[in-house]
């Protein structure tokens, strides 16, 4: 690849992504455009054009266009490569899709607002978990919103203890614990009762999920270059960790330690917009949190 | 005053809050050391050392010691000096007392550390409110903890705009809204359901008071250097805003604006500690989380 | 009075209330019907009709239409014959109007139905709160949503302790304490954390407002014929008792105690429909909780 | 058995639990009552004396001691005879045991209270859950507490349509929901932010676990002879239905109807007590909600 070329990865269980991500292959090529396509689905589009996800950098990669949801966006930012990653463009095609910046209606606009260069990048780091074994740290996937971890059994509580920078916190019983960056705080951490992160700032979240009346851990944001622990307690009762909803490690023993910090990587997103936060809170209110609509008279009787 | 003195401020309604007073003036006066007393409090323990809050700064004053609990502790915060406030001890006779580092039993051998200088300073940023007339700003003052924007009336909701930065965020209905900030997120922050911020962290968190299922404003951290701006909307309701519980502005008329940013000034609080986390986590447990205790054989029934 | 009247009530601070008051007044005369006025808004519409609202029971009354939102509704409920009243249909012109059956735009196809005999009677308990004084109860009206105990001062909590039937539940630090019914369990109760009861349950629900985390006090359900006894407790700190957001009860003393029994009374709400799950459950949907729309394809991504 | 004995039957995992069984079977067989054991732990106790759970009836079993946590006796309740089933006294030897009424060390002369009929009886409604196939009802086993229904995938929300008594409720994003009597209010149900229902009171509780901010399901009580209808409605993804944490029904096809509906058994409790709110507010503190101890001065700071 002499040139920088665009890159198209996409949803392969929906026929509408295929769809739309051919189209948006064919509006792009018409345009000059090298494209290249995530493996996996080059076969049903244009099958000489095939690269993997992982081979994808900002050296050889203008962007690339992410087709489907969050869910979509999520496993493409962590396959792409972690040390040089490529800006990334959401099309949502699904019923939320917060992180993406467009959809199958305003896409063909906005591609050619990118190809001007009419947009800024909204960088993101990513948190970096790690089991610990007999005192080896064994390295898992990076995540891009949360990190979660759960017992092992729907009807088990798990009890943890929490850590911070080796400092004891708290142990408590809860199904779980998430750990989420500023990008993931309105996912998960948001429906287990967390607070809205603002991107721009660089934190931890930890959130416990559905604890023990008394357990008394609650919501907290800690600096990112924080290293938080987790350890779950109850004999013969396993955690699961799960990675940006995409990857689950499943059998993680009793005393098992389990580490997080701040990765040595960081996703870009393209945002089309001038402001930041007008884009940011546009997404927040349409897609999460909502608003009032004052009626006509809204004064309170007397 | 030549040399630096201590200063001693105190809770007046308490006859226990007036005698520690007493015998911590006397504890240090023995050592050889020159202690001013809050105007107020003069007249009952040493009539001639009197001298007023906001006289206090770094300059004259190695540190100053509130005696009572976090009330006493925020309104010495906002009444020294606060463009140079010397640190603050806090001795807790109260019931809870989170940002107190000692209480009435360890105060002694705790001031012996002081005076050794084994401690270290936590530096806490505050809040400047602003409320919006004819276009011009009349600054109020400082918070440490919190602004609280609440209803004039018990029974009757708000409604409000939030704009941050100038960029509008959402309407909702509610009892009010807390802009706290990382000092601030243990105290009506939490029971209003935000989250705990670690207070090495410069941020500011708006939390809103029992909104309307619908209303959709949740929790939300901010950078800073932010702007936020509070406007309540019904006609013909009043808001009111609440300094750190202290400072009561009555009457804020519908469509005011109020404005709050980072103050110039900050409050410093002396630590008795190497590890400020080990310090801090420890006041969290035991002043407010709390922790379970496990029990002899913890494993869930198989 | 010889024939059995409709009466006409609404708010008065709204020219819009006013308004669609007079000409469901003079729709109902043309119909042949004989219209009574709350004498408060009879010189607005036709002032020899006025009578008292606490003159209106179910024997000179066919029905008693409501113009405004849940205040005026909740003010008329409370301000009707207690011991045998009529029938309610509330015209919501204002913002959510929950209790409300019909709106300024339906109203009129409404009342033909209602002259026809086409609704059914949904009959809701009340609460009565008293206080004691030297072992004597004094009666305070009535409540068809909730009795609010809150702190007199919106920056200092309460510490109630509460009991049920006689019996020592829980002290908790609190800005206060709504004790609904399940008429009310929607309203303010909602917004303070507790949960929707089905308007056919009998019950009482004791909520706290913004608990102090380590308090302990949880939304909690009880029979209809429990006796809550609320007593707060800080020295010099004075409660309000306000009940269904009408009336204020100022200064209540410390140790004062507040007792929460069923009342004597009721209230009859006209709803226009044959189900009556099928009628609450869409005033829900409507203007409290909301649904879900399913997106085309809302398969997760695998 | 011609006289009506005692039956017991334990925890199995724990060699406390074993233990202590030992010793209380001893103890009763000393004053002369014929003791009868769980059959799998009959051989470590007395292997004579096995009988099945599900033999067990009021007309042979005097009263059944479970001997473990809310676990074991969860799964005892289950276990029994469903249309005549002798009381259970719960001897908790784990964390919480809210359900059982004594321990480890208050056994002995608790048994001895028993024996003389020094108590009440707590009756307690169950929940039956059914499956829906080719429009027949497949009835799964009853549920003293909840009845969960959640997601296969910890990573992917559900979306379902909640319907009660034929009438659309809501539809809502969430990891799942849970259905809980009174009984079952104060374990998963509080967790996840429902009320606390007073166990006198027959209903059953709709509680969503960890919805997406905008799905508007919250948790809501309904009278105990209503049928509530849970569809799972994303394609590809399968639901679980747990039941009191004990039995686990895995695959859940999208589109299945689950119904819940009030039971025909129900669970009895041996109570040691005049009074029952006296015996449920006394376990509710000391195992769930706690209480504030008042400090010496209580006065806010004025």
């Amino acid at each position: 690849m002499e040139k920088k070329s665009i890159a198209l990865a996409c949803r392969m269980d929906s026929e509408r992504a295929i769809k739309l991500s051919k189209r948006i292959f064919e509006f792009l090529v018409k345009k000059g455009e090298v494209v290249y396509l995530e493996t996996r689905i080059a076969p049903k589009i244009f099958p000489h054009n095939g690269i993997d996800l992982n081979s994808m950098t900002s050296k050889n990669t203008k962007f690339l266009i992410s087709v489907g949801g969050d869910g979509t966006l999520l496993r493409v930012a962590n396959g792409i490569s972690q040390s040089d990653p490529p800006p990334i463009l959401g099309v949502n095609i699904g019923s939320i899709g917060f992180l993406d910046e467009t959809n199958d209606r305003r896409v063909y606009k906005d591609l050619i607002k990118v190809l001007k260069g009419e947009f800024i990048i909204e960088t993101c780091v990513k948190l970096a978990p790690y089991i610990v074994k007999n005192s080896e740290e064994i390295k898992l996937n990076n995540a891009l919103n949360e990190i979660l971890i759960v017992s092992s059994k729907n009807s088990k509580v798990l009890q943890i203890s929490v850590k911070v920078n080796g400092i004891f916190l708290n142990r408590s019983y809860l199904d779980g614990v998430i750990i989420s960056t500023s990008t993931g705080s309105t996912a998960y951490n948001l429906s287990a009762g967390g607070s809205i992160i603002t991107p721009t700032l660089d934190i931890m979240q930890i959130t416990p999920v559905n604890s023990f009346a008394r357990s008394g851990l609650r919501p907290m944001v800690l600096p990112i270059d924080s290293e938080i622990e987790i350890t779950p307690l109850r004999p013969r009762l396993n955690a699961r960790i799960i990675i940006d909803g995409q990857q689950t490690i499943k059998k993680v023993m009793p005393h098992t330690r389990i580490r997080i910090r701040k990765a040595n990587s960081h996703v870009k997103f393209i945002r089309l917009t001038d402001n930041y936060y007008e884009n940011y809170f546009r997404r927040l209110r349409k897609k999460i949190i909502g608003t009032i609509r004052t009626p006509f008279d809204d004064s309170p009787e007397e």
